[in-house]
């Protein structure tokens, strides 16, 4: 069916929008009193990625509660290491944590590569947020970056520095290799189930972009990057690679459409950075915490920097649990309303 | 007494060195088993910074074991905090953590500008190295910069985004200048005690930098560690904000000798953006996790990249607690082999 709003669509397309479309990064969750009345229904986070008609109801959420020119699909980008047989747990108010991690070559050895009707729940709840959306916005299908995926294999959780999945890329560069390439294979399977399913377009994360030298994001980041993009050409792709700022200039030639910032990339220079790209971002998610005039102030800078096209609005990382969501909601009804103004 | 070993501050000073002067941000610490003898006989950590004789002891360990070109205090940067009036506790693998937080300006009335006498102890600890180290090599005495000190405040701990004290920048902006004014002037009273104690040179850490946008670090950071700057004539000193990239050019403005560099600023770029200061850095620490051979060809690929001269070489962060402390010597050697040969 045609979409009704394709704003995201159109702008990725580099056409004169009437406005700026704008969506959140984490907007199905926590901060909706609707999603944690659905998540408290279940026995924790991972039964509701597992359970389709759930997902779907909360990836619907902020479209009906926020006004969102797009739905993301709720899931985890940890679902492709369960996927290629590394088991993880949710730890409430901690996160993920692997019981087994990815030491050696006959750690790897365990491993498959996966395929998409191996993460058949997220590929269900497509199906699901499709029909149910019927053509309001357009659907977001995501995945890790291979290099995030690869950190969280090998150190086992969240950590400040990922020092044993760096160490890694130092003392075993040819098993890292091997794994990053077994986890791109994955990622373009289960994007390309997305797709499939339903997904308008798609996003890559990088979350741990950032911690890598830029010598090392080059070798075991940038080229997986790269490969998932190339293997991706049904639907337009993203890239937000988090504190990557040195690497903005290779983000620009990857064959994607639009690169997402985080709120400590200079608009201007980034715009430079990464060429003829569309932006996405990138609002400090703790402007939300200001006053509503504050947050109206904020914003406006925010689209006056960006300029009215090529841009699709958002924060610069995903929206915090404990953001009033009146504010996320101001923060929709502002960039809507002052970015169409700008035309 | 004059120094036998001044290559750091004839470095700082311009001179054309006959090699690279080294030493390691961490290196008195846990890498070291002579460290953990004496970290084990007392009940914590804080008891070992609260120890003149002891933090002496353990801060001349790297001197005598790995070689380096200076000592840096053993001493932590919450010491600041604990002598305004907010204590904290360091639990063990963890961080640290304080009960009491600034969240009202009520909290902040609790809290006094702190004198270097309130913080005696390291005082009296850099009195005894200065002794014991008899001139051997330049002793380095440190803070946290004013915005560090004042997110773990209101945080009260370590976190991943430091959501509450960045919060607290939008929804109270008055309240935290008031703060980080207070931080500033304890700061300065601590380093002018540091320095007529008997540091050679003084470093600030602004570790938590590259998490403010570059208008909130212009705002809230940035002055506070330009105040400490013009306040310390007596001594060189080095400014490391580390993840602080956007903010190279205003460092670089800075009244300061050395910038130091994290293992992800590229460093042609970063010299040309911090004009005519002296740079330190900036080996990824996870590099220390490589063969013998790959440190070697890490660490004369960093020399060749700065240059023989105004170069002060380092890691780009701490070293990591589990790096063999051989090949932090091998490290430490590599610089003064390869630097000599590159004259």
């Amino acid at each position: 069916m045609p979409l009704k709003n394709d704003l995201v669509l159109r702008t990725i397309r580099k056409e004169k929008t009437e406005r700026t479309p704008v969506w959140l990064m984490r907007q199905a969750g926590r901060i909706l009193p609707e999603y944690r009345a659905v998540r408290n229904s279940l026995s924790g986070f991972k039964e509701l990625v597992e359970t389709p008609e759930l997902a779907a109801e909360v990836t619907i959420q902020p479209v009906d509660i926020l006004g969102t020119d797009a739905a993301i699909i709720f899931s985890d980008i940890l679902v492709i290491p369960e996927a290629m047989g590394l088991k993880y747990e949710m730890i409430e108010k901690k996160g993920p944590r692997f019981p087994e991690t990815v030491k050696t070559v006959s750690d790897l050895k365990k491993l498959r590569v996966a395929g998409a009707e191996e993460i058949q729940y997220t590929i269900d709840a497509i199906k699901i947020t499709k029909k149910e959306l019927d053509g309001r916005v357009p659907i977001i299908g995501f995945a890790g970056a291979p290099w995030t995926i690869f950190a969280y294999m090998v150190e086992g959780s969240g950590s400040k520095t990922f020092s044993k999945a760096r160490a890694m890329l130092y003392t075993n560069p040819e098993l890292s290799h091997q794994l990053l390439g077994m986890i791109t294979e994955s990622t373009i399977h289960y994007l390309k189930g997305q797709v499939a399913a339903g997904a308008d377009l798609v996003q890559v994360f990088d979350s741990w972009a950032g911690i890598l030298s830029p010598m090392q994001y080059e070798e075991f980041s940038l080229p997986y990057i790269s490969q998932v993009c190339d293997a991706i050409q049904e639907v337009p792709k993203t890239v937000f690679a988090k504190d990557a700022y040195f690497a903005r200039k290779s983000l620009g030639r990857l064959d994607c459409q639009t690169i997402g910032l985080d709120w400590c990339m200079d608009i201007k220079e980034s715009r430079k950075l990464v060429g003829d790209k569309v932006v996405q971002g990138n609002l400090d998610p703790c402007a939300l915490y200001g006053t509503f005039d504050e947050i109206t102030a904020q914003v406006k800078q925010m689209l006056n920097a960006f300029g009215p096209y090529n841009h699709i609005a958002n924060l610069g990382h995903g929206v915090y649990p404990d953001i009033d969501p009146l504010k996320v909601k101001h923060f929709v009804n502002v960039v809507k309303e002052y970015s169409a103004g700008m035309r």
